[in-house]
């Protein structure tokens, strides 16, 4: 496992503004797993109380990003950091971002619970939002963690789970396009089940991009969009 | 109209590669409207050539996301900018960002360009195709014309025709959907529409992103998330 070290300051100020941008981090990034999970639960469960309150609380994570990243640019200006420290700012601040994105899924999805609460009966692809759910609902967990322990190896691994979760929402998509045109009049209701998928499998992006993050931070290299060789150079 | 100067620095090199970073962005700006009109072209022609073009150029566009990106991180950590020079760096590796993700969402109309010109004619809804692209592609463009005039009324003007946009998305979604009621046949070829609605929708988010970008460079100010109140205060 890579381990990093950001003990070596002469400013003991400057380790502790490292660690608070990282923990502040951390700190959206449950905000957001709850976001996730309760999105989700608010769906399966018909429960519109439920959705309501993560369009709500959705302000609260779009502040903690616009704050985060100020005390980013901010620890840029005063710190002039270098190195693993600079890559670790810069790694917030994208992490951030995808965290953002995953709330504003969530709030979609949510959005998506509301709509069809209002309208009876579970439609079908509830069997497949669980399934694709919680493998996303796994595959930010794991890449949170990894950005904690400074785990290249696990967020290599946890990247790519998001292959099988594509491939499970291609096979969810076409089954469900299969069901709609055996029921026409099911459309408008499976389109709203469509639109949550489409935001879950966004959320396994997002998560995948937060491993790459973290590759980035501990290895200082830059894997995006498959480029994995740059960790053989 | 807002200007900036970056003209005041001790080094005549670190102009220079401020200025370079900004150039390079504008080239992949330029690249990236681009694959976003040759991919809405390829669609409504069901030119299969020219959208694999565009998938196959989409990693021209990846690479220099990357490439800009380095650079960025090596600015800040060389030259340590602060103020608006910071800002303008940070703005810079945002907006690649923005760009890449639109470069992503042109390859995905591709994709369906490819799927929709193997199966003939022409499905419902390249009227609404043709019409929201060309809304997102007169944003894109203003919004890249605004960075780099550093116009922050200019961004402000052009981010409010994302409520425009997505009004039209949203109705383009219903008249599609009615469609597919009416004629279940179509709906996997009207659901490759409906993809390419979607991925227009979402260039559209970008390139209000951009604006924002460009209004955090000029006046200091996040605007994210509707908090236009930032510019008040």
């Amino acid at each position: 496992m890579d381990k990093l070290h950001f003990d070596q300051h002469i400013s003991r100020h400057f380790n502790e503004e490292l660690e608070l941008i990282k923990s502040q981090m951390l700190t959206m990034g449950g905000k957001v797993e709850t976001q996730l999970d309760d999105a989700v639960a608010a769906l399966l469960d018909a429960d519109s109380g439920l959705a309501r309150d993560v369009v709500f609380r959705e302000e609260e994570i779009d502040a903690l990003e616009v704050q985060i990243d100020e005390d980013c640019t901010t620890l840029i200006a005063r710190r002039q950091p270098a190195a693993s420290d600079l890559r670790m700012v810069m790694a917030v601040s994208k992490t951030i971002r995808d965290l953002e994105r995953i709330g504003d899924e969530s709030k979609k999805i949510a959005k998506m619970a509301i709509i069809l609460s209002e309208e009876g009966d579970a439609p079908r692809g509830y069997i497949e939002v669980r399934h694709i759910a919680s493998g996303v609902r796994k595959m930010l967990h794991d890449s949170l963690d990894a950005f904690t322990r400074y785990d290249s190896d696990a967020a290599l691994k946890t990247l790519k789970a998001d292959d099988q979760i594509d491939l499970e929402y291609k096979s969810a998509l076409r089954e469900l396009i299969t069901y709609m045109m055996e029921d026409p009049r099911s459309i408008s209701r499976v389109m709203n089940v469509l639109w949550a998928l489409r935001s879950l499998e966004r959320v396994g992006d997002h998560a995948k991009n937060i491993c790459e993050h973290t590759v980035y931070l501990v290895k200082g290299k830059d894997i995006r969009h498959g480029n994995t060789e740059a960790l053989d150079s």
